[in-house]
């Protein structure tokens, strides 16, 4: 009987999985890899920073904090410190508030839920750089296999897969840095898979970012509960009544248990240089680039004209944005902001940004035309200047995306960018330098320390 | 246009529940409604207390106990105490190891998810007896109102309903004694809703409790989470991509929002008399009313015949159960075991009972015959002597259902029983007392404390 004649829960789709886990070796990952794990790194970290001081972080930290245990962990962009699980919820909440974090081409954002987790058990407990690093892989890898296992049908049914996935991740990287056996591991995902939760109703208030949070705090929770005995199913994945049947209309044991170990998912993740949705990033691209390479001046500038696909006009169609949050659903206003200021990273989505009476000047100068046959990440802008010149720019595929990754040096701009909300240049550097050489660091949990602030 | 021709979303399901818990006063409680919270608690705080000292409350507390905050709120059954959220999660888990606690007529363990979060809470923050009582009935009025709303098809899609709806019911009792106005109870559900979660798959591990204790321990979360502005979607129960659509196939929203106040589902709630699944009830007790009717000796006995319905064969079919926890899927073993000892308490389910000489050899005379047309909650039983005499017993409906419910008394001495296990008699009737007079206690918080034990 060959594999694909079994059905699901025949295989032992969450054993195989976890056997995988248990068994790889900090050796096995390609130099690619581990490279991509520092640009992950550096990249989350800017955002968490970035978003550190955000109400939404602010009303998770009152509520919780008269319940926070020993100070093992940084809560990151701060000056508090928490026990492990009350910083890997804050911490996995920041991620994900400004919705500038990574994503896997296909879907889930990867680290927002792995990362907190693994850095608050790296603070706790001394491990070294490639022990952070083999822990974020693997656990980027258990949740991005899970999560396409049942996309997109788990997905268009309404579940947030960031959360639903994410908890995955957080416990199997927890899993793999508290060594746990392979009964053990299985009992860390069933524990995840028995506390997946996140609704997609919940995008547009502050608990899209608390599914993330929790995501790491209860994936986390869940390596410690097996790691002292606490049992689950050792089916959670496969079984008739597990993750795969009751939160999906499809599973695909196959993407979970294929090809394991023989290439990682973490190479297929993207990073946004932009600081809103992907949709309007090839147009903001063309801007940018038009704008630089004719040193273009707003008060040049006659009409822009966008060509773009029907994603965009569904999703940032609004005209008259007030506020920063509104600014990321206007493609108006993306890309007036792009042109007055020469970026779009968080600073041209602020409040202040959308009602900058030059942005508000050029944004009522920026029209659309829709192409129902343009790709979700494919644009064109045509800027018409007032001498007469029309300056045209087709982007096929924005910047960020896997056909044209940011550099390593676009990624520590954007960081700095980023952190610059919250901490001196000096503080800044020292944290990305240890992002590029985190798998060298004998101690990981200092990479942790260094996201503390003095205020 | 009518309520009935509006589609659920049109419908503000989960702000009208939300009015309703807020708007909700205790002096519109009927008396029996209080009396049966009196009753309820009793019936949980001897289950939670016959539980405090077993592997599975034991591993989950050897993995928080490093991450406990401030001694806030007592660990029930125990010297421990923890912070209130961690308080609540070991409570909830307690609450539900043995199978004991209460079963609402239709679905839902409905004490398992509320009473840990209504306590920790009371023992925190200081509220009267009668606070406690409001909150632990509209706790339950809201989660049994939301379970229904989607049960069946929720349940048998593979959710297990004590944990998918207990972590509303938390909330909404938190929400009450924060004094939450309406649109922060509404994130308060929302927030919970968010985290409902709890896979059937689980049944048989450990997990199983895991899902009361981390609903309880969310549904606390959420409401301290809304109490500080941390916002949720407003329509969480019946948008298109909110709980009662997302996570089951058939959403009836009028099961929420219908005669809100006209009746209390508390008094729909039903106390198990016998340590193992309700299915065996009926037959349980048949044999314990003719052992005791006719001073039955087990020497006396020549053979037993049960006459059941099809799920007695389908969950406790097991002929030669060998540990305590097979022992409860083992008819056969309850019936000897309630011959030889008079009870079926959760001594009789002890690895000691079953493996009982005396049980052993009045087991395996022990019968059963399948009528497919007895119903759920019947049973029969025939009782051969060896002096000749056939010993005959129908019973329409076992003891502990809303038709022959538990007396005061029952309740009481299936406490002690319990509570016998880590403590005195006298401080056990402490706590008994403390139950009976709960809503004339001034500081609901004593009622929390008596729960502590010197080792």
């Amino acid at each position: 009987m060959t594999t694909s004649t079994l059905t699901p829960d025949q295989q032992e789709v969450t054993r195989i999985l976890a056997r995988f886990l248990v068994g790889s070796r900090y050796e096995d990952l390609p130099a690619e890899v581990v490279h991509e794990a520092s640009r992950g790194l550096l990249n989350w970290y800017g955002c968490a920073l970035g978003a550190s001081r955000h109400a939404t972080v602010q009303a998770a930290l009152d509520a919780y904090q008269p319940f926070f245990g020993a100070a093992q962990a940084q809560i990151v962009g701060r000056p508090d410190r928490a026990d492990i699980l009350h910083a890997a919820l804050l911490n996995g909440i920041s991620s994900h508030v400004l919705d500038f974090d990574d994503t896997h081409y296909r879907a889930v954002h990867p680290s927002a839920p792995v990362l907190p987790a693994v850095l608050a058990l790296c603070e706790w407990r001394r491990f070294s750089g490639r022990d952070l690093v083999h822990a974020y892989v693997l656990g980027v890898e258990a949740e991005i296999r899970i999560g396409l296992s049942v996309f997109p049908e788990h997905y268009d049914r309404g579940w947030h897969i960031t959360g639903t996935a994410g908890v995955f991740g957080a416990a199997a990287a927890a899993g793999k840095l508290l060594g746990l056996d392979e009964e053990r591991m299985a009992w860390a995902l069933g524990i995840a898979a028995t506390q997946s939760a996140g609704l997609r109703e919940m995008f547009g208030s502050m608990c899209k970012s608390l599914h993330p949070g929790k995501a790491a705090q209860n994936g986390l929770g869940a390596a410690l509960m097996a790691q002292h005995g606490y049992t689950s199913s050792t089916r959670a994945l496969e079984a008739k009544r597990g993750f795969g049947r009751v939160m999906s209309d499809r599973f695909d044991p196959e993407v979970i248990t294929g090809n394991l170990g023989g290439q990682y998912e973490l190479m297929r993740n993207m990073y946004k240089p932009f600081a809103c949705g992907l949709v309007q990033h090839a147009v903001i691209d063309g801007c940018l680039q038009l704008r630089k390479e004719y040193g273009l001046r707003p008060d040049q500038i006659e009409a822009v004209h966008a060509t773009v696909g029907p994603l965009v006009m569904e999703l940032t169609a609004k005209t008259e944005p007030r506020t920063g949050l509104e600014g990321k659903f206007s493609v108006y206003h993306a890309l007036a902001a792009a042109l007055v200021y020469g970026a779009a990273g968080e600073a041209q989505f602020s409040t202040q940004s959308v009602l900058d009476p030059a942005v508000v000047a050029l944004r009522q100068r920026v029209t659309t035309t829709l192409d129902p046959h343009m790709r979700k990440l494919e644009g064109r802008v045509r800027i018409v200047l007032k001498d007469g010149r029309e300056l045209d720019r087709h982007v096929p595929e924005a910047l960020g995306t896997l056909a044209r990754p940011m550099s390593d040096a676009d990624l520590e701009e954007k960081f700095h960018g980023l952190a610059s909300e919250v901490m001196q240049r000096d503080q800044a550097q020292r944290l990305a330098d240890a992002c590029w050489k985190v798998a060298a660091m004998p101690d990981a949990g200092e990479v942790a320390r260094l996201g503390a602030t003095a205020r």
